[in-house]
């Protein structure tokens, strides 16, 4: 948001920003016509909603409904629409793996291949023991193609994601799926000159572990897609002045940190206290801390109201700790919605409190998605929150004489 | 919007979305500081609002008074400032004329010329019931030049309108119409070279008009204007994935449904009654309801209050048939406001309901510009709105992973 002027506003000070997510915040009425943040018993947060100011956000955009890649791309102030990372990519985050510059990242599934006819592409959907099992052979005999490094690692059931680390990567390849059942295996095809060698890498793969897998049933080979490449995306250092750390538990969300050029500490263990704890260690090391609390989109996800309500309550209860540590700023708020009713991500705007020094006391008197319709803030795209949080923190001077 | 995401989101799925547009419905506050919709009776949309989400809609932008295409086109999901009606087919739309991909539509003036001189350019306001008459003369002479074949409708007063429609045919020609009186008529002139065969059409149209009224008087000869092609818009199957029926009694409307896709029954009557019915009789037959009041807008126009208040009233009214339906979401809006203090269209922003399956039910308690201004959609695009609507219906699945 507004890259053609920022680079001349941003000013380097030593103010602490704090922007704390709980994922898939957000909620919708229930029949009872309320939503878990409502009926979360919230003392610190009302607290803070009333001195602060409060709002709504969209990650992407009007009635979309955004994975978890766009929407923390957002909240960090990137475009989620300009920038779109590869499902490759997500993959790799997901499961833990590493992606790089050049890095090129894939999909994989474990697949069932009979007379030279895929018959299964998902092969039975083999547990994941046995997909880790299977991922350890192919990582002991594949570990080098050319001269391009292979890191294996396995997903949930017949799931895995490959990355390959060296020079001359591209993504424009087709899938090496035949996407339906009923046809023979196809090759990654290069769909430009310059994707020969990575085609070559990877039906070089694919012949690899079909022969590692020969004997096994019914995963016998694999089928690879969702090549991807990190998008060319400025720092959070470069982009804001600030030096920032990730700190969240799940693989996926330290990997998009990561991605915008936070620094993301391994946690002793992945409780929120261990995650406020890891805040506290670091504070003099940052200027602007994300920490991420998964549970909320998960208990969303599973529908179940009252385990998300109780998620909100322990954040709540340990809120005064980050408190404690006087951040000159500090954002509440979600990546997406996630309604216990819909038991899915949702496109429902997002509740946003946003407490700093020069903060407008609004009349929201709770932090709840209907009190924050009422606040001052409005309704944003999620990019202008870190916008909002550094111009209170005297990070962005005047546009302009 | 979004139209570089969009494509891949679409779901198809056996839901009912129902937009009812109260033509002109918003408005601004009176001497005695209330507007029509706030005067008005609305215990069914009133209703509604409880239990459904409120917001206000800008159709084109801030401060901007949309005319009647750019605010339906924005309701139907089309940023009104890419694709822009021409006016003469906002013109042939009005006189009830169909125009298809290809034809070439334009608004003409009867014209008063003496000596080899345009005198009047409207002829002396000529009625329209000899408006009628002189245009029965001109289509039982000229119905085909060249390979191109020729309509012409008779509007109000001096006005009316040309399709013409084959092969070949151009909108880029400069106007036959001097724009001033005292000057010689002037020439369509081509303004590349493809338009040639088309200026050729037009000036002949003008020459043989001339030769059939030359004995009339004052209305001796014909002016043409606002050639315009149909913009190549994407229909609302191919956008939305939804079979859309526009449900409406005025050409304009119509006109407008049809250019975005939209079948558009003929209705026995022009009754709220009678479009409603229609909407009974199709409910199989299609997902998208476009269901068009027009009267608030003309009593608006005509500064009429109370009267604008009796349709709002009526449409409440009936409202219930339509939620008989049981569509699985509706939204109530107007495409723009006209304030009867106004007695004309406005830039003030537009109040919106929408209720479905996953609606929020926020704070505003009746449906009125004031309580929208509260509600939880906040002030969104006109565009914005059939997102929402189909984010509701489940026809927009996840962005990213």
């Amino acid at each position: 948001m507004y890259e053609e002027i920022l680079p001349e506003l941003i000013v380097e000070n030593d103010t602490k920003l704090v922007l704390l997510v709980l994922d898939g915040l957000g909620g919708t009425t229930d029949d009872r016509g309320i939503t878990e943040l409502e009926a979360a018993h919230t003392p610190n947060m009302d607290a803070l909603a009333k001195v602060g100011s409060c709002g709504l956000h969209r990650a992407v955009g009007y009635g979309i409904t955004p994975g978890s890649g766009p929407a923390h791309l957002g909240l960090f102030g990137y475009n989620p629409l300009k920038y779109q990372i590869g499902r490759g990519i997500l993959e790799a985050f997901g499961v833990g793996m590493d992606v790089g510059p050049g890095d090129l990242a894939m999909r994989g599934n474990f697949a069932t291949m009979e007379n030279g006819i895929i018959t299964d592409r998902r092969a039975g959907r083999i547990p994941t023991e046995l997909c880790e099992k299977l991922v350890e052979k192919l990582k002991d005999k594949i570990t080098k193609i050319e001269d391009i490094s292979v890191d294996i690692k396995a997903g949930r059931d017949y799931r895995f994601a490959v990355v390959l680390r060296g020079n001359g990567l591209s993504a424009l390849l087709s899938d090496a799926d035949p996407q339906m059942t009923g046809k023979p295996p196809v090759k990654a095809m290069p769909l430009s000159p310059i994707a020969e060698k990575t085609a070559r890498i990877v039906n070089k793969f694919i012949d690899m572990a079909t022969e590692i897998l020969k004997d096994e049933h019914p995963a016998n080979t694999v089928l690879l897609r969702g090549y991807a490449k990190l998008a060319d995306i400025m720092t959070s250092t470069q982009k804001y002045g600030m030096r920032a750390v990730g700190i969240a538990v799940y693989p996926m969300y330290r990997g998009l940190a990561r991605i915008v050029g936070m620094d993301c500490p391994d946690l002793p263990g992945e409780s929120i206290e261990d995650e406020i704890n890891m805040a506290k260690k670091l504070w003099n090391d940052y200027d602007f801390f994300f920490i991420h609390i998964k549970k909320t989109d998960s208990y969303g996800e599973d529908g179940n109201f009252d385990a998300k309500v109780k998620v909100i309550e322990e954040v709540d209860e340990k809120l005064p700790q980050i408190l404690s540590l006087n951040p000159d700023v500090i954002a509440i708020t979600g990546d997406h919605s996630t309604p216990s009713v819909l038991k899915s991500h949702s496109w429902h705007p997002v509740p946003l409190l946003i407490k700093g020094r020069y903060t407008f006391a609004d009349d929201a008197q709770k932090f709840s998605e209907r009190e924050c319709a009422k606040g001052i803030i409005g309704h944003i795209p999620a990019e202008a929150i870190i916008l909002l949080m550094m111009a209170d923190a005297g990070r962005l001077k005047k546009f302009g004489a």
